[in-house]
This record gives C-alpha cells, structure tokens and sequence, in this order.
C-alpha cells in the first residue's frame, strides 16, 4: 500500500493506466518502433531492430529513482539500462540514437493516453446508451423544472436525460477527434532531427514511419515547444468532466430527500455510513462531481505549461505538464467509469417526478397565463429536443 | 477614468469589444431578431417588429446598476426600459415574450464574442504573414539551439519562426472553426420553448429564425446548462494565448543584452524607464507573456462553471462566467494586437545569431561527431520544416 | 456605459473601489508622500514638496491609453503629466526622482487595496453581527443535519449559523492583520535605492518616511520580485471568499422550494424574472455563490506570478498580477456588501426546519439508538459549540 | 513499478510522505487516540484502549478498492478491517463510535502533512543557512541588475541573495505557524458530537483529548465545511512554491551560457543529455521551477472546495481535496529537498558577475549620472539590504 488510491476513491477503475509500468512499457515500445524505423530509413539492419526486441521483451525495467531526478526526466536511465540489455553490442549503440529524450517521452504519454481514452470512450458510449433509453422512455414523465434553484415551467425527465445525452455526446465527439490525431514526437535534441539526418536519407520520412509503426499520427514538423496535443488533450478531457460533472450535481440535488426524484442504484456495501446505519449516501454521484471539481485545475496547468514554452526545450514548463496530465487522464477514466455505473443504475421516480410537477402546477404554470391548468400540456418543444438528441445518438457523430 | 485601462496597457485595442454598451448593443440586436423571427412564425406583425426596431435605433441604455443586482443579470431591466420606449403597445407587450434572460445574455455574448474573433482572427493573419516572411527569408541564419536554457545543436532563426507560425496556424484554424459555430440560446424560461410554442406552430423553426437573422448556428437544442460553447470558445481563446506566449517569452530571452539576438522595434516612446533614460524594454513581448500567463485561469474559470451547470439553470455557475469571458475576449484581442506588432517589427540580428553560434560550435555539434565542424552543416531537417510550415501557410487550412 | 458593470451585477457595491480614478489618486498620492520624505532627508525644500502638492489638488489626470501602452505601465506617463503641471521647475524635476516605476504603483495597489479592505472588513462585522443574533436565537431550532445530500442527525440552526459565523470571523481576522501590515515599495530601479542614496544620507530612513506618510509599513527592503505581500494579500481575500460562499450555498440549498427552511429576505424588484411572474429569485445568495467561484483563479494568478518574478523585475509576471489582483478586491468587496445583506434580512422559518426534524426523525436519530426518539433530545455539543463561536464573536479576535 | 514516480523527478525525496500506508498509519493512530480519550472520559477501559493499540501495532492494513470506492472514503473499511482485528469484541464495538468518517480522515491528513511540514522547514533551514553565507560572502560581488529583462543599475550578488533568503524565510514562517496550530477534527457524523454526548460527561473535553493526545489543536468546534485550516494550509505551502520557484528561475536565467553567472554544482550523473554529451542541464532549477509552476493550480483547488462546501458534509467538494493537498504536501517536500541541495552546491562566478558590470555599466550607470563611473560605487543601500535580511536570519522570526 505505497500507492496512492486511498485517497482517490475508484482508482482500481483506472489500474494500469499511465502509471510508471504502462509509461516505462510505452518508452520502451518507442524505442523499438524507432530502431524499427531506422531499419526502413536504411539506418539499421533488421537483425539490430530484433535484438532490442528480444531485450525490451518481457522486461518490467526498474529504474532508480536518483537517476531519474539527476537526468531530470526517466528516458535517460531507461536508455542506459536498455542499452545494456541488448546483447549485440552494435544494436545496442543504436538504440535512441536521433532521438532526444523528449522525443521518447512525448510519444509515450501520447500511447499511453490513447489507451486511456479508448477506456474514456467506451465507458461515455455506455453512458449515452443509458442516457438515450432514460431519454426515450421518460418523454412522458412530467417533473419540475428549476431555475436558479427555484420552480420554473415543467419539463420532462425525458429532456432532462436528452440534455445530459448531448453533453456526452459532446464531450465523446471531441475526444474522439483527438485520440484519432493524436501525434507522434519526433525532432532529436532541438527539433532538426540533426542526428537522424546523418543516418537516413531523410529523416523526416523516418518520423513518418515512426508514426505509422506507432499508430499515431505525424504533424509536419516536431512540437517540442508548440504544446497544442497536449493542450488539446486536455481541453478535451476537461470537456468530459464538464459534462460529467453537470449529469452529476443534478443527480445528487434530484436525490435529495427532500426532492426524492432519482436515486443512485442500491449496490450492497455501497454508500454506507461509518456511523449511521440507515444512510444511503449518492457515492458516485459526489465522486464524479468531485472530479469534474478538480479536471478544470489540471486542464489549466497545461495551458499554463503550453503558453511558456521556451527555447528549443523549456527548462520547467515541459516537466511541469506530466504529472498533470496523468491525473487528468486517470481522475477522467475513473469518473468516465463511475458515471457509467450511476446512470445504469439510476433510480428514477417518475411518480415523484409527477405529483411534485402538479403540487406546484401554480408555480410551474405562472407563465402560461393558466396556472390552474395541466403541468403536462405545457411542456413546448420538450419531445422534439429529445428527438433531436436521440437523432443525434442514433446517426453517430455530430456536433449540436 | 472611472475605467480599467490603467492596469491593463493596450486595452485601447479593445475598444468597444465586449464591454457595456457593446453587449447592450448585443442584446438588443436579439430582442429585435426575436421580434422578427415572430413574425415570421405568424406571432406578430410586421408593424410591431418596426416598432421595436425604431425603439433601439440609436438608443445607447442606461441601465441603473442597483435594478441590474436586483434583477441578477442586466436583461430584464433592459427590457423593461425597452419595452417603456415602444411606442406601439402590443408591440411592447410581445418584446421578450417567450425568451428568457438567459437566452438573450448568452447570445449576445456570442456576438461580442464573434466581433472579438473577427478582431483576433485578423491580428492573427497579420502576424501569420509577418513570420511566414521571416521564416522564409531566415532559413539561413543558423543560431544557437537551445534545451533546459543550455546549448544543443545549431538550429536556423527560419524555423523558429515556422514553428511560431504554426503555433499561430494551429490556434487560428481552431478559433476560425470556433467563429463559425457559434451558436443561438434560446429556450425560453426552462429550456422547453413552452411560451414559445403557445405563440408559433413550431418554435423550434423561430430558434432557428433567430439564429439565422444573427448569423449564428442553431445547435438543435438549448444549452442552458450544457455549456460546450462557452468552453470551446474560452479554450480557443486560451490557446491563441498559448501560442503567442511561448513566441513573445522567446523574445523576451533572445533579446536580453547579453544574447541579443532579436530585439522588439524601437518605436518613439516605447519600453522608457520612469528612471534609466538609456532603457528600451521590450514592452509588446512582456505585455504579450503576461496575457498567456493570464487565459488560463480565465478559461479553467468557465470549466470550473459548466462542469457545475445544475438544474435547467444554475445559481451562480453561469453568472461567474460572464466577467471571466468578457475578461479573455478583451485580453486576447490586446495580445493578438500587440504581438501582431511586435512581430511586424520585430529585429532580428542574423550575424549576431551566426557569430554565436560559430563561437559556440564546440558545444553545439558535440552530437554531431564533429565538433570542429560549421554548424551551418549540422541543420538537418531545418530547412524541410520550414518548408513545411510555409506550405500550410500558404495552402491555407489543416492542422500541424 | 462604457464600463463593465453589466456583467458583474453590484458593481456599483465596488464604486471608486481600484478603479483608474482610485489608483491614478494613489500614485500621485505616492508621488507627493515621497517628495515630502525627500523634504525629512534635506533632498528638497519644503516649497518643491508644496508646489508638487498644489499640481496635484484636485487634478484627475487623464492619461492616454497608447503611451500607458509604451511605458508598459501608467507611472511614466502620469509622472510626465505630473512634472509638466508643477510651476516650480526645480520641485518638477524632483518629481519620482529615486523612485522606480513599481514603486509607485505597487505602493499605490497598497493604498486601494487598503481602502477596499475597510469596506470588506466592515461588511464583514455586519454580516457577523447578525450571524451572532442569529445563533443565538435559534439555538433550539431543531432542524436536519445533512451530509453528502442525506439526511444525517439533528443540528440546529444556531449551530449552522454559528459555523458561518466562526467562518466570516475566521477570514476577516486574518484580513485585519493584513490590513494592518500593508507595506510600501521601496527600491528605486532595481531594488537598491541608488539614486536615492545620491540624494539623502540614508535611503532606508527615507523609505520609512515615506511608509510612516502613507501609513504603510516599511518591511526593511523592497520586494520587487518577493511577491509575498501581493500573496498574502490575494490569499486573504479568497478566504473571504471562500467563507461567504460556503454560507451562500447553505443558503441556496436550504431555500429550494422543496426544502423552504430559509429564504431571501424578499425586496421589492429583486429576485424577479424575465418570463415567470411568480419567480422570486435567491439573487443575493446567487452572486455571492458566483463570486466564491471565481476568487479561486483570481488567487492563483497572483501566485503564478509570484513563483516566476525573475531579475529585479519580471518581463511579464508583474504585469499580469494587476487586473487579478484589482478584480479580486472588487469582487470581494460586493460579494461582503451582498452577503451582509444577504444575512441581515435572512427569512429563517424554524418551523419548517422543526417540522421536517420530526418528519424525518427516523433517520436523523438512527445513530441513537432510540429512532422513535425526539431530534431536540439528540444534539450532543450544538449549544457549546454555539457558545464557542458566540464567545469568540464577543471577545473580539482570537482563531477557531 | 506501479507507481508514480518517473514522472516526478525526485519523488524518492518524499518517499512515505503522505502516501497510502502514511495515511492508513495516521488514521490508525485517529483510532487508538480516540480509544484512549474515551477512555479519559470515562467511556471505555484502559484494556479497551489496550486490545484496540494491540490489533493496530504492526499492522499494515490492505485495504479493497472497490470497497473504498463503495464506501466513498477508506474510513469505513479501515474500521471494519479494524474491528476485525480486535479479539476483544466489547473494545472491538467502541472502535470509532463518536466520530465520523471525516473526523478520521481530516485529522489523518493533519498528521500527514505535520510530517510533511517538519521535512520541507528541514530542507528552508537548509536553504536559509546556505543563502545567508553567500548573502554575506558576496556583498562585494557587484553584478548587473536586470529589470524587464535589460540592464538597469549595479546590485551584487549578496543582494540577490538576501532577496531570496528574505523570501525563504518569510515562506518558512509562515508554514511553521501553520504546522503549530494544525487543529484536530471532531464533530460526529453532523458537526454534534451527538454519539460521543451519549458515552462522556463533555464531549468536547473528549475532543480536546483527542487534539492532546495527536498533539495537534483543538480549535473549539469541527471544521467539517469551514476549511479554513487546509486551505491556510495549502497557501502556505504554495507560498514556499512561490519563493524557491522565484530563486530557480533567476538560477535558470544566470546560468544560460551566454550569461555564465552561477551555475548547478556538478554532480556526476546529474544533468546529462540522452543524445548531446557535453550537456549539463540545470536539473534542479529545473524541477524547482516547474514545482513553482504546479503549486497555484493545487492550491486554488483546495479554495474551490472550500468555497463549495456545504450542508454538514459535501458531497464532492470535500473528496476533490484529497489529491491535491497531497500532491501539494509531496510537491513542496521534494521541492524543498531540491532547492536546499541546489543552493548548497551553487558555483557562483563573481568574476563573471564583476566583469560584466564594468562591460556594461555605460548602461548600469545610465541613472547615476556618470556613467563612466565605477559600478561598485553606485551600490545604494545594497549593503543595508543584506544586513537587514541577514539580521533577520540570525534573529529567528519576524517578519519582514
């Protein structure tokens, strides 16, 4: 227990996600697919590219701590161990050779973050699906709307889902759009590629194939200081939270016992007290609220980072991103996860919904000019937004 | 000077963006377009429509501040003032009728928002072309590398400039696409168009009228508490600052006298010291940094918000956006101004770059194997960069 | 309505608070307080010190926006204006001499923020103060405890508005020490006072003169770039804040309909709606929710600032903590204006808050082991604890 | 290697800082406390007390993630784990009964960050005595001042360390009156102490027992949603961020070669490139600086939570606390760490310093009015200065 999820409830929902492992895996799938792209640049002979395979296999590196702060970053002590795994002494001199570290490093999180967000989408696709049958089948659930805190017109818990829906679907379009551009980081030690150039007849063709072997994508040109990827990474991941985070708090004012119009799903041993027995606390509701809470942070410190890039490699602006971006992609992929559960599972009590909707018809019908009348024949285009969302989640992507 | 601009220097750039009379202007404009789009929905007459429009016309409102605290938000007391200056009185009664304050507030901060973007967008082609020139005319004027603030390897002052230019690139095409979406609110008082759709058959066509009359898009359905538009609008903003920060904190470093590399253009009166006649501070690229060290607070402002959006509208998470909008619209316009300048004029001493970095040549090509070499031979892909950047430029959009 | 008052609703709470006016008054006030401290230093006749005071009695300098631009800063600008305005030549060429740009203007941030933390601190007593009546009165109000949305045990209202009390006392005794030890800036060009040297026998000495003038403290040597002052400042105003928002989201909560245990103190035109007659809206409740949502960001930019205030002045880093620092005494000073008035005429109705403790007895009791039991009968320490708060509040300062 | 420490450079520094058996341990030792402070009140037997100390001596609980998730905290299942472990069942029931999940959890991060505070003042002890010697040894050391990042007039390099130092100090004040006054938590599942009322004659002598027994304060009633004491915390340690980040960057900016001012002591393996030999980068400096970087965002998190904090337990504002004060706590350890071995083995190049002051004081001296004078001699108070920090250094506290 040296780790740190005590104190980040649902961290087992992110396990193996850009954690040193999965980060030291992804330096090391760099460093092949270089060796290997050196092979196609005509730089290497496969025989090369085979033996630091063959080092890198089954290898869970355990780099020293010390050396990791006196390189001030792990690549170094990555290569050097690497370096003395490969057992062809001319393989081993090539490895890393035209790359800096940062290189290496970028790309990693880059991998590393596409396989975070790949858990990010596929948990935000559970979530729309819950969304989109909460939407179809609550059009006719009449409740009351609430503008800043107080009775507005009726609406329908049915609009209520179609909008969460949207924020999702949002929310997913856009990470969907990053992780498919997600780029490769490929410049040598100031962003020439000097040293590839010496080895290849062209080294930019040798980024491209080191893209293409990572399955990510190759920009142009390297962004060792043009931080735009990883920016927009995190807008987009911010941008899950945003959308979580809203579903969220509207979850846990519906839940309040007073209002008792949804409920998380009972889940036994969930939402318990340590000290009053009959409680039944809205856990992932505050979790997922909790973390849209703190996503904005850690969006704005790579910003921060991005808009003082310095030089040809910043001497603290780059350093400062990484353990945000980290936290970003795992506090997203446990709340992705945890919402997913809450809207599955979610208790609506469209009796409630109902009665509360005609208890308060006179507030709720002041602007209709009938507030004597039926809360439920005054609901405008309620049904044809939901059309349009789940028109939207049915026909795939899209922006509304 | 009961004003801000003491505090922030250039905010004459932004004259007339976003500020008072721009949004009153701004709300007006929809309360008329409303107006208009009743009347193509059959809800009101033409006449009525003419009376409103005569009623705005060159009236600059004075809106009492203790009515607007009192009210929450400035809309209502504007229409109240709007409705008292329409001479006809069925066109008085139909101003607002079946919009809410916030549908009229958020749209017009979408057009203040789209005359900053035009203002942004133009000061961002300006400097585009500026560093498309020096790039190209700089390809090779080799300089000093520089990684962690030490010596690397030879670079050229043509690809620094390119790899500005395509931070500028990346953030203008994301704002343009930004600028292009920007959306209509409108959802009457809980998101339903429930008083709406007692007036119009189908008052989903009059959301659209609307949008149309303004020029914005309309996304389907109301956003009310689903604030992706505020968000990518603020992160759009941010990156704008983003990119012209890492440009303007290379300068800053490039011209400190003991490198002296570029320095800003002397303009008569500009960068003087209160106290030291002989000073030229770089004033444009320390306005320019302090801007980018300022977006991101303002842009995680508006995710901390909508990530809070709760009931149909929230109390509190939406009014705290609206200062910190207004604030990164205003900064970002002063920024891309002054950058735009700065960058127009910017020196650029190539033969202190070179005689740099032949003095330094040991240390710039300890990578290369040849540290007596020129470094002028040791560029690699420099040139190919360049390249690639002014393509893009040139070709107009697609990302980097 | 040039200004910036629409989208920030009581601002006029805030007026002449930092504005240009209030700070271009500082500075010169700066400006004379040093002439008449080089006067004690034998550097300056008494007539120079008159004739400076004379130029500036009753001037309202308007500066031109561009050459605030130029200088980067309003001091060299208004230090211009100021010596072309004094009659006697040798007294205008004593003006700002010895003096640095940052010096006057840190100084004069000094001064507003002092004006604007007496308006604070007296919101802050009457909001005390009627949070002392109100825990007092209502420690037998019997009413739900809460806790992650849920009923938990008995509370009182007393012990809740105890707890809001204990916080207000908490930021406003750490706002009076503050207050009480603003410091001058002192350094001349670069924070050695050299030109002063020249002019006096000791410039420490002339440095307190000019603190003991302004009634500011002088901390022994300048803080140009040790941005703790500016710091401390930012920190205690958030903690403002921080306590009136969470008391203003107890608010919101507790004054849903549903739940109807508080309510705004109802004031006619206020809390209305655009569309919905019957609407009476939580304003103030709502803007100072707002405000503790923004002070966060506006915070952390000063501290942003602070950890990058590099040489003897930053490039930048100073710049930006000016319209923060300026935004966050406005913001403070009308949010402790609204939730004084918030508190003063706050609606308690105990009897909803009884009636609902015996309502949901079951629950509230179910850690006593006696759930059939009466809330009034199960409130441990509350009235201590009301007493602790109530003492202190009596006792004047002291922390809790 | 699943951890997270390769992207935090120095991480071994705050090795068992606020990770999760640092926590487990402090809320182990909440639980004993409290046993025994029952026990002083009367509640429970010494043997009690004695069976609970028995089971937690040497334990290193495991505890379930998915549990932790479930229950929304580890309290919860740390006490079931604990309860477990009690052979006696009577002292097995008296586990945790009183307090809350919260009271467990605050108080464990109180005792958490006490051990985290005692390492970073070490470390400022550290740094504190390293900068008053080279304050005092370098008060002849005349160098060039530098404002806006140009030449402005002579400080010495005594100077600029006497800045830091004071800056040094001042943030190590201020954390050590945090570290006296880190207060206990006690309330109950409400803020009531109700369940304890119903064991001990007072129950809060039985929290100022408990406070006594952790030696930590008891500050009269609970805390629950009154953060005052984590977010006084959190800004005292972002304060030291601000301090020792500002000395990194000025490290950063006078070790570039072009300068050549100082420099980061060698050690072997420190600094290294992956790809360029002769590098040696300024590590530390680095990492120091982009700690400084990182701490605003972290701090301003804690203040949106407190902000937010409502009912007698939030449902989320609470929880997104957690990770950022830790990270905060482990942050400025390893910070602190880094800035005391930098400054230790700061190579400081007077000669350099000196030479550039007399190349440049045409410049330098630009105020003085000769400026073919002697930079040495237009020193101001620059001496005083020193004294003044130095004083302050040798005296002990006071704030300057």
């Amino acid at each position: 227990m040296t780790g740190h999820e005590l104190l980040e409830p649902g961290a087992h929902r992110a396990h193996g996600v850009a954690d040193d492992a999965a980060l030291a895996a992804a330096m090391l799938r760099v460093e092949v697919a270089w060796m290997r792209a050196l092979v196609d640049g005509g730089a290497a002979k496969s025989d090369h590219a085979d033996a630091v395979e063959r080092a890198v296999d089954g290898w869970q590196p355990e780099l020293d701590a010390a050396e990791v702060e006196a390189a001030g970053n792990p690549v170094l002590p990555l290569v050097n161990a690497l370096r003395a795994r490969v057992e062809d002494p001319d393989a081993a001199a090539l490895v890393h050779v035209g790359l800096t570290s940062q290189d290496v490093l970028d790309t990693a999180q880059m991998l590393v973050a596409r396989d975070a967000l790949d858990r990010v989408l596929a948990d935000l696709d559970r979530t729309a699906g819950a969304l989109a049958a909460l939407a179809d089948g609550h059009r006719a659930s009449v409740m009351a709307g609430r503008t800043l805190t107080q009775y507005a017109v009726p609406i329908t818990f049915g609009l209520t889902a179609a909008q969460w829906l949207t924020g999702v679907l949002d929310s997913r379009d856009r990470l969907d759009d990053v992780r498919r551009s997600l780029p490769v980081q490929c410049g040598g030690a100031a962003g020439t590629l000097s040293r590839a150039a010496q080895l290849v007849p062209d080294p930019t063709d040798t980024a491209a194939a080191l893209a293409d072997r990572l399955g990510l994508s190759w920009p142009g040109l390297p962004w060792h200081t043009r931080r735009t990827p990883v920016t927009r990474l995190g807008d987009a991941l911010v941008q899950v939270g945003d959308a979580l985070g809203s579903m969220a708090v509207d979850v846990l004012t519906l839940g309040r016992p007073e209002i008792g119009e949804v409920r998380e799903g009972a889940v036994p041993g969930r939402g318990g007290s340590s000290t009053m027995p009959h409680k039944q606390n809205p856990v992932l509701a505050t979790l997922v609220h909790s973390a849209a809470l703190q996503a904005p942070q850690l969006g704005a410190q790579l910003h921060v980072c991005a808009g003082q890039a310095a030089d040809q490699r910043p001497a603290g602006a780059w350093h400062a991103e990484w353990p945000s971006l980290r936290r970003l992609l795992r506090l997203t992929v446990v709340a992705a996860g945890q919402a997913a559960d809450l809207i599955a599972d979610l208790q609506v009590d469209s009796g409630a919904m109902t009665r509360r909707a005609h208890a308060a018809s006179e507030a709720l019908l002041s602007e209709s000019g009938d507030s004597a009348g039926d809360p439920s024949a005054y609901l405008g285009a309620s049904d044809a937004f939901v059309e349009t969302a789940l028109a939207r989640f049915r026909g795939g992507r899209g922006d509304a």
